[in-house]
């Protein structure tokens, strides 16, 4: 099966970036350690009027792996309490056009 | 100086995507040609229930080279009367975490 793209773009509240980091930091040393997981790139907006301050990008190698990861117990305890405060909209995507 | 990236998610609105994937083809018909173009990739959503329905990356040598491509009047063009029809939000990105 291909590969799938996350992208994950979050909506940081003003004074918030630290905080959105570290939620990032601790979601991301799970997911590292997942089955299926390929990479990740972390995209911060080089201007400060960009809607999204931070975009996630990570590579999986199917849909399902990236469901288990997500779903799994040590994952929601990373990200417990973070995810409510900085508004995201996370899909998963493959590549159309080059 | 360091390459950057555009990130631009697009709201897709339903039954719009055939006529999105045309205005992304004509503005990245422009943007290949353009001083400073690296590459690009657009990306759709493998699910239905994802905010974000296409989300386009595109690499370039600079904001500089970005921003003349964005402003010229070839791109504004390509583009005319599309875009407020497909909610997007565009920013310029640099990678600060793997």
């Amino acid at each position: 099966m291909a590969n799938v793209i996350l992208l994950n773009p979050f909506e940081v509240p003003a004074g918030k970036e630290e905080e959105a980091l570290a939620l990032w930091e601790r979601g991301a040393d799970v997911m590292r350690k997942s089955p299926g997981f390929i990479s990740t790139r972390l995209h911060r907006a080089i201007s400060p009027d960009a809607r999204f301050q931070l975009i996630n990008m990570a590579e999986w190698e199917s849909v399902q792996h990236f469901k288990a990861a997500v779903e799994s117990d040590d994952f929601k305890e990373a990200v417990a309490g973070g995810m409510e405060e900085v508004p995201h909209f996370p899909g998963l995507y493959e590549v159309i056009r080059t």
